[in-house]
């Protein structure tokens, strides 16, 4: 398998576990039964993706609650996307009325293979289009907002992840069994898993929603 | 409560959800039943803890995977803190011999009220002598180590956190729930709880140990 490029949008107000959760899942995984490296997953020939985070600037970026993160990419170097993920947190709010943003958002999706949201990351696929017609999710204090800019989503309020077309998660930690399950379509169950008993998480079926 | 400052070591080579779990858990944290704010913590009146990143020097640290963060503080910068989180990571080898870092884990743990780790981040406290005679675990892959660097260490295989005076947790994703236990110890089992289900995470039992 061809090294894939995994890019993470982050931005002002991100919520950390919603960009770290899916950068440490993709960034173990390894393609057969050896511990993951220390050494960037771009050197790594065992590491089927290349992670790397992605702001419209290459300042660093203040998520929730005061990490600082220094953006390996801005939209202007960032090199192209095979796996896009979108994080929510607050920020997602005033990225609903930031055009160019929006439109990075929209071009990098149509042209990955696979398009992922965590929590609220979904408001800025719906703004822009990406979810019509689709069945897709959100953080739980966000369902209703996310019906409201698209009134074709079929929203979903009981799956922890939806895949259709689009990978939508629940809030936060749900993009932690996001990522794994987009690890389990690209590579396998066996890939899957082993990187979930590494990094020691207990993984849930997409019906296992609880909150 | 008086807001509690955590302090989350991060170094070279950390591992990204070691850090960001617990970052999560406590930055999200509110006394009452109300959402919690983009605002930073220390300027939230709901906020009990007061969250932020403590590193050797004030460069940007390259973890695990190619995250770069900004610690909010250096060793020279950083306020008193109250609960100490040392996450793990294969930087955590390198930093057995590293005395300054050290001296800085064993003072700063003497000093706090709460001390904690993160799968291999428990290797350090083990170097530094505060896991003598204690329960203590850590990642599956690094048991043996822990119990060759302090035969006195009562290494428990079974639990994904054990808090015996110093409470350390199982790799990666074990320290969601660490961090969550401690915040029912300080707080109590509701704001826990509240916090669980703002990060959509389903918590496990300390026995629940898949790996």
């Amino acid at each position: 398998m061809q090294k894939l490029n995994v890019g993470i949008l982050i931005f002002e107000d991100v919520e950390v576990l919603d960009f770290a959760g899916p950068f440490e899942v993709f960034s173990r995984v390894v393609s057969k039964d050896v511990m993951p490296k220390a050494q960037p997953t771009a050197d790594d020939p065992d590491a089927p993706f290349n992670v790397f985070t992605v702001a419209s600037t290459a300042e660093p970026v203040l998520a929730i609650g005061g990490l600082r993160v220094l953006p390996e990419y801005s939209f202007d170097t960032a090199p192209p996307i095979d796996v896009l993920v979108v994080p929510g947190g607050f920020g997602t709010r005033p990225l609903l009325e930031n055009q160019p943003v929006l439109d990075w958002v929209r071009t990098t999706a149509e042209a990955a293979s696979t398009v992922t949201s965590v929590c609220t990351g979904a408001l800025l696929y719906a703004k822009t289009g990406l979810l019509a017609g689709r069945k897709a999710t959100t953080h739980w204090a966000a369902l209703d907002l996310l019906a409201s800019l698209d009134p074709t989503i079929q929203v979903d309020r009981k799956r922890r992840w939806v895949d259709d077309g689009v990978v939508t998660s629940a809030g936060v930690a749900a993009g932690i069994d996001m990522a794994l399950h987009v690890v389990e379509s690209l590579c396998d169950k066996e890939t899957a898993d082993r990187t979930a008993r590494y990094i020691e998480l207990v993984r849930h079926a997409p019906d296992d929603r609880r909150y």
